[in-house]
């Protein structure tokens, strides 16, 4: 048992690197096709053999993980999302998710405070999301007539002004890919939202605690109580 | 008094699952007649049948907890939106408000913590709120000559920018039915919103919290003082 | 001194009945006029006297709550925006603001918790908020050539769609005035908008804590402390 | 080493003034020749030079931090916006942002608790970040035949609906260096909308937290061990 959480360790610690270059490969090849359409054929086999390896590796990391778990069952559950992100080819977006293991690695390498990481996350995560959005946002509109998303900095512009809420309209998708791909970024950039103003509330609580903590009442009592016990140890000295 | 709860308990019990089936079957038949409007008369009247039954077994619910209550009056207070769920058979979509009580009840069953239960609730409830809405919006606008909203996938995507207050403006309802939904949908969607935010707020203070707890001024303190009082209990022991 | 604050109380409690009365005086007689803009003369002229004449009380209390006041510098500076108020008959509209005292009488009446009242002000300054701000917008937009606000049904979705930030573009104000009526709508908004946020997350917050309060760290340290004492009491009583 | 440290803190003690006048005079030579773009030659090359002038000042002020830095590694990391600010020459607004610290300044003068001046800075930070970003987009989209952003009414009310991310759409971005200051400025206006809500969550929970504190676990349990040990002082005064 415990023999094989400790091959389950090697195994992500071993191919940490390696799965990140994939992601990266994987994401290069994704968005050479669409940033640049008129590329030749060549190129563009390439990317696609690219696509498929950098899938296929995922699934290989994916079974080995799932074969060295200690719960088998258990480890499915809580890793539904790697398994939705693998398991569905014709959502080809959904699979760049799996960059976000990048920024993890590059997390755990930093020995920075868990703010410093949130920070991190957050600045990491805004620009990978909107960059993925937007690249497969392109994909999907550009060949619709009444698109309004028609190069990649419409898509960007469109990808930013979603996530940040504003929406004005200017540039939205009109294709049915196009809308899934923007409901799954408006719900990332509601999470991204969320978690600014929680770090924002969180620090600027501490910042007030510590200002307060001097007239805490909580403080006062002890160090009236710890003065009691004092006394009484002083007492306790001259009566002996 | 008490015999009157223990009764009040046993049919909040008995009738749990059947309202939950009778939720969904109203559900269904609103849905339905919206979904595919060039559905024969025959299913249209079944339809309208099966709405009016889960009303009439919404009010009898209703009629019976009222009657089983310790204090009525403050019952009643304590029950007014599903008072004017009931009440107001004009306004069809509210009464589909009776399905959160499906969350609710698959919830209690669940065995996980707070956190995870509002979470369930985030989930379930957008997809509900949203799927309701878009039903109730199409419904409202689709004749309407100025419409933006005609398909259920517009409705669906309407609701779902206003929800998260995107909002790009490309759909919007134009009747005021409509716009009564809408504004029912905004209040939800910032409550959602708000619960989203509230939710990763607590939870990175938390997290927080248990990073800092070792280095606590409170319990610093506290561990300084059992020290004290273990010291003197043992000169106490030496003199003795 | 001490006369003068007796004295001050003395007037805020006479006056805030009076007073209350005159703000619901003023939002009629603004509000008659704007929503049917065919009445008669003789109604528009009684309903420009009545706003005058409230305009005049509001000016005659604050004149003698600052001759009332202990420190009259310091009291003109906590009540700047009271000034602001009265001082700019030209923005008619932002006088109307007078109306939240209503809020405040209303709440210190009802003997409830600070949550519920935080909650009673929400839904009271959202409507009332929402209500001015629509009043004033139409007022503003209506003769306007390029207006897309042109009745108050219109008016008052485009309060909802500002005020939750949704901001779909179907409606917003063209004209000088109205956009100062939006902005103020918007900040109103967002203010509105993090309380809510902000009373969630405080009441998740406890509901968490409570639960985590039997395994919380400080607590089960006084909890060994309260033994330890015990035990050296009974020690004591061994020995003596 | 610590000789260095005070000849830092005596030139930022006597720069002060004279940085705030400089950032003063530099967006006053900004402002004029996009808000009066018909001035004459001799006015625009005045501002030209003052702006020089001005970004000449910051880096010298830059420079001779970086000279007076204890570790100056690590300063520079922590002053990478200061660095981004004066070498970015083609980003002109950018360095606007050196105004921030005039209401840094400002607050180290008053002497208010730190709720308070978080106010300040929303107040302050949302008037400049928004008179800033609609000088910016107005002087990037004017001369554009597609711009709806055409006179600095238009552009203050665009940084107002974008900060607010109302977004309705009647004024927007259409050229890239627009787009980029407003991208900017979604990430301010985010910024400042995350901390009204934490200011106003952190304030709530400080309120409630009072009226709770009377019935808190841990001061209860407290004052209950405070009793006991004065119970146990009294006991060793009777037996002695």
């Amino acid at each position: 048992m415990s023999e094989r959480t400790g091959h389950a360790e090697r195994w992500e610690r071993a191919t940490e690197w390696p799965l990140m270059a994939t992601a990266v490969a994987f994401l290069v090849a994704y968005a050479v096709p669409i940033l640049w359409p008129d590329v030749g054929t060549t190129v563009r086999a390439v990317c696609e053999v690219v696509q498929w390896l950098a899938w296929a590796l995922f699934v290989l990391d994916y079974v080995v993980r799932l074969l060295l778990a200690q719960h088998r069952g258990r480890w499915v559950l809580r890793h539904l999302l790697d398994l939705a992100v693998i398991a569905l080819p014709l959502l080809r977006p959904l699979r760049l998710l799996r960059l976000v293991t990048l920024l993890n690695v590059l997390n755990r390498r930093a020995s920075v405070g868990l703010r410093g990481r949130v920070a991190a996350y957050l600045t990491g995560g805004s620009v990978l999301l909107s960059f993925v959005a937007a690249l497969a946002v392109l994909d999907a509109e550009r060949l619709n007539a009444d698109a309004s998303i028609t190069s990649f900095g419409d898509a960007w512009w469109w990808a930013l002004t979603t996530m940040t809420t504003v929406g004005y309209g200017d540039t939205f998708p009109v294709t049915t890919t196009g809308r899934f791909i923007a409901s799954a970024l408006m719900v990332g950039g509601i999470a991204l939202l969320g978690t600014v103003t929680a770090t924002l509330a969180s620090w600027l609580a501490d910042r007030v605690r510590e200002e307060e903590a001097a007239s805490d009442d909580v403080l006062v009592e002890l160090r009236a109580l710890r003065r009691e016990i004092a006394e009484l140890r002083a007492g306790r000295a001259d009566s002996s």
